[in-house]
């Protein structure tokens, strides 16, 4: 017998070769998704660290043991086999090893918050441009399938009409440890403290689901938390948008551990409260109600809000490097890199300066630069 | 067989009877809560209204069948077996009409928004006081039993910790009919509009979930809407305590159905979406995360928050009629009246009226009296 001739299949494209630039905590979640996904998607080629022992140590615990040790963050950015670069050292560094890694013709995966205000992420940009390299920063809840599906709904405008209110509060209770040593609560490393790292999904997810509408005005709350070296531990905002619509966010370090948003508009209301790290890795929650009415005298609710139920074969920080490297396979080919996520990236950080300078002039309204 | 002899129980007090003072709808949902309680609680004895045809109407519809008609609200007054008096007229006639009530030393439930200022209501308080009779605004969601399981969890020093942030939305999205005729966009009738409305409910559930505790300043969100007279249709406010507690809120007509209320701790935080009108009357739910934290390396929570729901016999309507009457049968037998719950309108009515105050001056900080 004979069989078939097998069909002709465009050849897998190469895995992108990344470079791990620090061994922060955060990039053991990042090689553990890379090794989620399907083989030739994602490899960790090379780590750099200020030390020979420390790279070692974490390539031992990362599941990628072929990869090479760098014991400078230079030496890691000269390396011609490493082809994007994940850069997760604290925010007052992203500037010069951006832009470096740029130079190189490296695409750039940038932890958040990308840079300490939007001059400096601008730069990081234009090097990106000037290369033509991609970059997209971490933010993971982007990627999550229910962020998807939770668009579609907001953006029905029978079902769920026009935005007219947003709420966030994102925060977590930070240790004694974490409040004293952590990188986050230091000015000379990630000064923008809660308002950076928290505050980042609160800006982006208000302006998620306004579909990355600009406000016009932020106004800072009043008596923001700093820590003696004057690092926000807590602090908030409303956002005022010139066709009437309000958001208010909460970001702390203080408070119980949430990732609310809801997104009240004429015709239906959006509840999500894991938005930033779901429940559960497999699936993910949100609830919706639309048209709203009561049962009369007002006794209950008809119809009531209904759960909606998204799952997932891969977990959201999985699908954000899948996001990534399916776009540098891309430029690879010769295709142009996407500007979507830049874009964004960019959005978030000019609210987040604006909030900042609100903040630094005791609430007084500032006016959202484009 | 001799049977043994009954135990002797003290007779059950008389039902207390009621005039109802105007034929407004939400009488209705009164007049039917009255029918839930137990034979000898509350009775309705008579009903005023400005047009005896009215009253007669509304009496064949509520249940009441033996209720005397009153032509005019001055008559229900004088009639000497009409022992308190449940007032739905709207605010601006609150004063003459409550003070009457109390005049007569008939007890008082009286319709939200108790006053168009702190001033007025007052006037209201002091004739109450001077009567000796009780007085109780309408409430309802503050009798419902999910409410005092909900201060119980608020109230735990260790599973919730000290309360941080406060966001309270509630909403419905008023019908064109609606904002055209009724009361409560007319500023002759209900100067307060959503404010006065849903918003006594936004004000209220934040002071609950502090303990009653005021705030010390209030800013108004810019550009509240307004319709063409000038009364309110959807606004907000942020609010600041002296310890550093925030709470945002936003009402409005404009927006779909929404009684959101989120409070968050230091160790806990609560989630309610039905806080006004439960989704269904005979249970009510809300939610509560405590001690939340992360699966390594942040991929879910644990512990997950905890879904409470909290069954009821009596819909909370009832429940506030019971607590009414109730109080009044201990003042007729020789009891003082109960402070905590005029102590409560109070509050809510000095916070409306700051906030009322902050619209007016464009937003300005106003501290709030006490």
């Amino acid at each position: 017998m004979s069989s078939p001739a097998a069909p002709v299949q465009p050849p897998a494209p190469r895995a992108v070769r990344f470079g791990v630039l620090g061994c922060a905590d955060i990039a053991r979640k990042i090689s553990r998704a890379m090794l989620m996904l399907p083989p030739g998607a994602a490899t960790i080629a090379a780590v750099g660290s200020r030390s020979d022992d420390k790279a070692r140590r974490f390539i031992s615990e990362i599941g990628f043991p072929a990869a090479r040790v760098h014991g400078s963050y230079e030496s890691l950015l000269e390396d011609p086999d490493v082809e994007a670069v994940y850069l997760p050292l604290p925010t007052s560094l992203h500037v010069p090893w951006a832009t470096a890694v740029a130079a190189r013709g490296k695409h750039l995966l940038l932890e958040k918050p990308t840079a300490l205000c939007t001059a400096e992420l601008d730069a990081i940009l234009s090097a990106c441009d000037a290369s033509g390299v991609q970059f997209m920063d971490t933010t993971m809840w982007i990627h999550n399938p229910r962020t998807a599906k939770m668009r579609e709904i907001v953006s029905d405008k029978d079902a769920f009409g026009d935005v007219r209110v947003i709420n966030s509060m994102c925060s977590f209770r930070a240790s004694e440890e974490f409040l004293k040593n952590d990188i986050r609560v230091k000015p000379d490393l990630d000064a923008l403290g809660v308002l950076g790292d928290v505050g980042w999904y609160c800006i982006l997810s208000i302006l998620w689901a306004v579909d990355y509408e600009l406000p016009e005005t932020v106004i800072a709350h009043r008596h923001p938390v700093k820590n003696q070296a004057g690092v926000l531990l807590a602090c908030g905002a409303t956002l005022y948008w010139a066709d009437g619509k309000t958001a208010n966010f909460n970001c702390s370090f203080l408070a119980n551990l949430a990732f609310d948003v809801t997104v009240y508009g004429t015709n239906g209301t959006l509840h999500v409260t894991d938005l930033v790290i779901p429940y559960e890795e497999s699936s993910a929650e949100f609830s919706v109600a639309s048209k709203s009415s009561f049962v009369k005298p007002t006794i209950g609710w008809d119809p009531l809000p209904e759960k909606h139920v998204v799952t997932t074969d891969l977990p959201q920080e999985a699908l954000m490097i899948q996001e990534f490297t399916r776009l540098v396979q891309n430029v690879r080919a010769g295709g142009r890199p996407e500007g979507k996520w830049p874009a964004i990236t960019r959005k978030t950080q000019v609210v987040l300066d604006a909030v900042k300078a609100s903040i630094d002039k005791g609430s007084e309204p500032l006016e959202v630069a484009s």
